[in-house]
């Protein structure tokens, strides 16, 4: 089971930059939490990031065949962007959507989800946990 | 830690009904689930479900002292009661909503929920595991 | 044949209030003509009637197996319970919402039914003859 | 008591066109059936169908005198006539509106009614069965 | 002069919880001041409180008789009960809504009362003042 | 100077129904004190009412050489017909568009008018004076 | 027959201003030429002109007692006074409002009355005889 | 403890017009009335009105130091004048927003406060006992 | 491969009125043009015009049996007609929807086409050529 | 080069309330900072503030001949004169408009402003410098 | 005449995805086809696709001069994109734009396009033919 | 003090397109011209420019450390860019927003900034002298 890992814009500054939202952890203490979740319900996870919604895209598209699942963060593009949606659509693969924060704590543009609707679920507010109960809960999906 | 399971309308209908949206198992069967999540994560979990607005309000109300944490499905009160948002936020215990289904794949009106904005967090599509995450989600955060 | 018939909330003051909306007919004396037309078309009807919403959805919860079809006036639930209207889609009893006045004539707020969609169908502004009206159909319906 | 039923546009296909949202009888079999329905209740029906707006009109116009109460289907004449309503407000006579289908099952734009709000009342979702118990409606309105 | 006063859902929590939006006296305080401005204005006062929607319109249907008028605090239900606004147009009671806090001063949903339009007036804003204040206001639109 | 007034649905029934909306002129009234005016200001006036859409545009298409103007209270239509719209910016022709009833005063779909926008002047409210002021306007108009 | 003629704020500037818009006739035009009609109809016609909400408020409400109508341009305050609408209501003297452009083809803001649905009539589109044919048709109102 | 009371539009007709809206008592009345409310709490009241959004802008202003509360009706203010509100918000000086009728019983554009929501309180629906139960009420605010 | 041609509302009027709009052809010329594509794709193809909604109905109503496809230019009609969508449904022959000018280009009331989601395509701008596209894409369409 | 500053309502009241919002400097000090930059680019300033709607237009209308542009903090009545914006497009000067505070920042309602849309430019947000930076604009584009 | 083909996001996948929407045709194969249209009709085509948002901005910004026409398949970038929008407006170059799919059938979201209003024409649900329709409508459009 | 300048898609075809909206000048000119001011008021600026949504984001994201405040027109990706918003919100530089044209004059899509409720302040429709003064206020606000 391997499962491709897409963190969107401005995710990268993760732990340099308001924490008082986001927390103080960074990038890459989410992705060695997920690591230690992919090892523990035995699955493998690659990881990218990018502020570019082309480049999502491209991400997605090449996932076929290299992934059986996308655990996905959108973060801008969740509420902007149908591109990214038809490309989830276009590939079919199952994928879970997940958000740091409370999306339906902030501003009204941010409580519609373009993606949501063609995920498995969608998990938000847990900080870094969104993503570690994210990825449980596709890999339990992907088993089934 | 003490967490209260609070179930809304219909969910005791579980498993008899429309198992197309929400499956074959029961209530009885997550709630079996649920334990066994709390005993790995070390909790106590109690549960309730009602079909009444009225008392699920007298269920929030009663759980200060009693409990840490609360995990709610408010089924389809979600979408209808200020009352059960306004008990949420009097007892001021922390809380996690679940959804079994993705509600973002359904009616319009149930993409609004009145409480996920004063919740910690909100897991939707999962089914059954909708709870289970949102129970670890919901301990981890009572750890911290 | 066996039909439920569900009375919404302040159904039971009918004949005793705005006689000038509801009429001068009580509650009894529809239940009397519905037993009367159930006699002519052959089907049993029992009745109900609560001003809880939780108590209609228990009272439709316990259908399935004691009737075959529901004749509902939600009254002021119609427009504001998705609960009821979960409960009816969960046990799948086939149902007919009738309403003593034209919902249509009255305010903004009473034109949409959250439960017509999901009924065989809808009668409104008979007075007691909606509810008469509405067992013929459903007896129809199920006799096909 | 004598009663103009009047068919909107479209209806003369019944039978020969859309089963599954409309059924396999005809228009003449509607009739047929009013016919008998008329014979039980003591009336007299004439029929009327046409898929010009301005020649409904002119059948609502002509009614006064001669009709004491207009059974209409008015399709999709219901959604976009205001010319039709006002008709039907001009000349005063009683009418109770039916549709075939359950309008609240489908398009959006087929939830609104132009004319139920001054309509005696309005019936829709069971089939033939709606014209019949309009029928039985409307006369048991007129003779009060 | 005889006057229920209805307290909504959740108002038995006041004095424990959320005293910086409810202030830090409890509902019997409220009760107690009700009474001793009822002395004042010479009407005797009753007191129920309720999270049921049903209850509370059962409340409200059993008062004709006994009562001359109603003080509501319809809390949460302000919003989102047209059973409660129908139980109270029903009886025709006068009755007075009153809210402790200023409702414009919060969420969107807060701002629409459904109950207001049929009141004989509104008071908010003022804490337990808005009881005390509508109170009076009631006995002395009762006494005309 | 010639003029071509043209009357909408349901128009030719004035004097005869709603009289308290209309008043109790009827249209010959209408067109008879018309030709009065026009004999006054130096103009010919010529007359067509239908409750046709249909009709209505082949008025106005063959108005063209013969008219020189268009007095048109297009009723029901003035607020669903693009078509008729799209026929009086086809020829051309300089219009009024009059209303016997002040439409502001009346329900919200009568506020708003497509013709309107395209027309010389709109007048509402006054009745028959409604029609004679509108062809005072028209001709004034056009003897610029 | 008295009548009390009120411009709006900036109708002090026709003539000398926008005349692509409102033509190249000064105030005093306007008011000579009503004057001319008032002569004609035998009438009386005093005239005021204010670009204070205040002012115009005053004006009406000093007119019972002194005129019999109102004709009244009120210009930028149609779409934005409540309070001259109120002030009319007050005095209860019947008024005719007029506008100089076609405010149906102008910004979306100026299709909106708020004073139109207490008005006895509207005309707007006729440049300066809109204020003619209003002074024509007020005066006709009063004497019958 | 020094109140001003300021009456906004129209409110100079009192009891000389509308009296089935606004009752029969004049603003002399209303007045004399909170001279005695006032000297039964202990305040000094201080009377003001005006029909100019304006003059009303001066007087908040001028009240810091001279008054500790203000007792405000804005009429038709209250719905569009965003002036108003931020002399009130400028000046700081806590004030009560009163309305002789209900205004939720009124037209949509009736029902929205623009000053409400930085109101200690508002009232409505009393007549005259409004403005008696405001001033108590922010007595009773400032005096804690 | 038969085609019926409909041209909707006022497009008798091609070539006449307009011309920055619509061009300089007629009706005429377009229909000699898709006859000449007709013959290059080896389909026969029949026209008719008509300004009545009612009339457009009964030609699509004909059409069974003696047409394999419609191209329609539903004009004025394409915003406003409910019953030409449901007559183009009922009859299932597929149909092209076509338009002289970039409807998007237009008012805000024609970017909105009734007849668009059922019709197999649309195509708009390209004035003459529109048709001439729309016939070419019909026939491939059929012939597959 | 000769510039009217004009001050909207409550702007009088700088640096003497709400500090927070506006910053501690008075309208003199806007007023002699402005001259600065008046001496500074070659222009001539004047001064007027004024809290009522209809004295701003009055100096607007004075302005022609004896201004070349104008400088305008429209205050409150950004949101709410359409009766300002009127004026400023009756008179033709150009002019800019600035606002202290960043109006999309603050409340839904201040979003939106009616004169922007016919202003050479607007600038909002730097506190004083909005006045500062709008002149310069202004005389720059003045001296174009 | 020299055409530039642009194929918006996810287009690559065409052929190897979601064949019941978007058809078992290659982008390839739709290239080759238009090339073989272009040879039919005598102009040259290039293609590009991308997934990138800027990408499509840097093609079309570079292509005047190069190319005199260009048709464009913006897919999800249509209902998303001002940027592309702007890109087109700037260098002016006549386009059409094309869909695979009728919009009209989709997500409510698809159908409304950015780019419409500017193109020359729009053409949508043929399939394949969509882009060789769209061709020749072009070059028919260069070509006058 | 050093600021970033970034200029948003499309803004590299300054002076070679659309002359009447945005100027002759080219976007090398406006660069000379802000490094006048620069010089002028001692701060020190860079520039970027591109088409991507993403780099614009790359861009923002390596500016702390580098830059004290961003100057940026963000021109289409103003009103649809939640991920440039977020950035900016991420870095914390303060920013000044500004655009060539009155955004307010334009599509009403363009009405809406999503960065402007983040930005310092807000400048536009100035032409290239938009860019001058923002730097004077974003030099100026970083100099406090």
């Amino acid at each position: 089971m391997r499962v491709l890992v897409i963190h969107g814009p401005n995710l990268n500054l993760l732990g340099t930059r308001e924490p008082e939202i986001y927390g103080t952890f960074t990038l890459q203490h989410i992705n060695d939490a997920l690591a230690g979740i992919a090892a523990e319900v035995g699955c493998r996870v690659d990881f990218m990031q990018s502020n570019g919604e082309g480049e999502i895209i491209d991400a997605i598209q090449a996932s076929p065949g290299k992934y059986d699942g996308i655990l996905i963060n959108p973060a801008a593009y969740t509420h902007t962007s149908v591109a990214i949606r038809d490309a989830l659509a276009a590939v079919g693969t199952p994928f879970v959507e997940v958000h740091l924060s409370n999306i339906h704590k902030r501003e009204e543009f941010r409580h519609k989800s373009l993606t949501a609707a063609i995920a498995v679920g969608q998990i938000c507010g847990f900080g870094m946990q969104s993503y570690l109960l994210g990825l449980r809960g596709l890999c339990q999906h992907l088993s089934r």
